[in-house]
């Protein structure tokens, strides 16, 4: 098959298409052929050579695709041959094959065509597991998203307004806070020019936010720890702001609050499919009644894996961009 | 009434015995003739002018006591005049009496006397809220108490024993660790002399702490959050080596872990009820049943609350001090 490498650690340019052995199903698993992909932020950082794939995972980047069940490892009986499928991976989506544990395949929802699932995957576990399972987030309270405008934060936008709670974003400009407020965000902060802090608490009358799901790790951690309500849940998915924050633990503890940290890729297995299982069951028919929608920044040829990584790195992605196969 | 009150902010002499307006139950309220009281940290910090009592509440310190019902509120139905009880306060437990909202009513279990109670309201609901329902120990975890010698920490022990947990301690001797040994600790750290992370990792097959009951803030926090297991849980109920810590995000998601700090006292009223309403279905049958018991250093009279506050800053109680009502 053809694949993305990784010629070295480096800028885009070390993205490389170019043939690669053809992954085989082992048992317990699923091979597809990749219909496409999507770009994620960690594939940038995996890009620079910071961020390793797990033992056992693929060289190829890629968290996530679409694509056609081509075969079925020992035990698999949940897929068929044929089944147009999306998948969260470990690696290897920005090839033409793949081979994915069962447990983290998916129907593909009801209304979505096959290149455009291929976006949800990993938007779709991340969120759920965070906001949901994790943060435990409930109808009437306040969600604030950080990165609003990108494929995770358009995506939260809409889970939380389906679960029925107030959403605020943080987002880099007017065009971009408007767009969020079109996937019924209900309060814009443009971090560049206002405190989100101050934002939220005036707009909630001084509650704050229930849930924060953040993506920018230290440089945001006082503030969202200033934020959070009474019983608040901070939730940390990236770092994009540095690893070490000072933590004031008399804040947090005068309100009850909570920090968790969390991945997806590096998890066992069976989180992953309990992950996927409550996916597929909770959030899928959110999807298939266009409760939830994916939002697509645009679709360019695998082989061009190079500009959309380029084109993430200049901030200017709403949403996801998707990388199809030829 | 006679009650201890604070003359001014200080050292453990200002703690003065004096006469007082009686307290009267408002709806929904319970008065208490209070039996006795117990002594936490909070008290001293309270005492130092640092821990002011949430609005409304006493100024006379004291959070917890047991006593006898001497009269009910309007409303209040769930308990009758001349009752033994045990209560969680938000102050007022060192006065022979004392007005408390029903909820945090609880009352004596079988097998304790009426003075002995007093010393379980507090440690009762401090560890099952934070280790049970907040940070959701399970049979075959591992729990990390630090301070495991003080009221908190020969409770938790016991209350993680209980639960199927292997219990890890840490405390400032030899001789205090081999009495946490007598209430079934399992691993024995003399933090003075030895790294907590190295011996809880080392005495657990590198497996470190699912839970981490934390009174040191911090000072501990780098430690706290390097020990945790994956999926660990740190809970900071206390901040005896500071309020601001560094806290590394990426060894934290690399774990999938959550920081929360929790404190009892300035939570609402349907909270604390609901707390004590767990405590009074799951834990009490634990000390009717004698598997969890009180652990008392000693009793003495109220009118010595300055001896009872030195004892605890000279670091030597073991378990609980108890103030008894002449």
């Amino acid at each position: 098959m053809q694949a993305i490498v990784i010629s070295e650690p480096g800028g885009p340019d070390v993205l490389t298409w170019t043939e690669q052995p053809d992954p085989r199903p082992g048992p317990g698993e699923v091979l597809l052929d990749v219909a496409a992909s999507a770009v994620n932020r960690a594939d940038l950082l995996q890009r620079q050579g910071v961020y390793p794939p797990p033992p056992g995972a693929s060289e190829v980047p890629g968290l996530e695709c679409s694509g056609v069940v081509a075969a079925l490892g020992e035990g698999v009986a949940e897929f068929r041959v044929g089944d147009e499928v999306c998948a969260l991976l470990a690696g290897g989506g920005y090839g033409q094959r793949v081979a994915v544990p069962v447990g983290q395949v998916l129907p593909v929802p009801a209304g979505v065509d096959l290149v455009t699932a291929a976006s949800l995957p990993e938007v779709a576990c991340t969120v759920w597991s965070n906001v949901v399972l994790t943060a435990g987030l409930v109808a009437g309270e306040v969600l604030l998203v950080h990165g609003g405008a990108g494929g995770i934060g358009t995506h939260a936008i809409q889970v939380g307004k389906a679960l029925g709670a107030t959403v605020a974003v943080t987002a880099g400009s007017r065009e971009r806070l408007d767009r969020c407020a079109v996937l019924g965000a209900d309060v814009l902060v443009n971090y560049g020019e206002q405190d989100f802090v101050e934002q939220v608490r005036a707009a909630t009358d001084g509650h704050g936010a229930d849930v924060v799901l953040d993506n920018m790790g230290a440089k945001y951690l006082p503030g969202n720890v200033s934020v959070l309500a009474r019983n608040g849940r901070l939730v940390v998915i990236g770092m994009q702001g540095g690893v070490k924050g000072e933590l004031n633990l008399g804040k947090l503890l005068a309100k009850c609050g909570s920090v968790t940290a969390t991945t997806l890729r590096n998890r066992p297995l069976e989180e992953k499919a309990a992950i996927v299982d409550e996916v597929a069951t909770q959030l899928w028919p959110l999807v298939e009644a266009g409760t939830v929608q994916p939002v697509v920044h645009e679709v360019l040829p695998v082989e061009r894996a190079a500009d959309a990584h380029r084109a993430m790195e200049d901030g200017g992605v709403f949403g996801k961009l998707i990388l199809r196969m030829p």
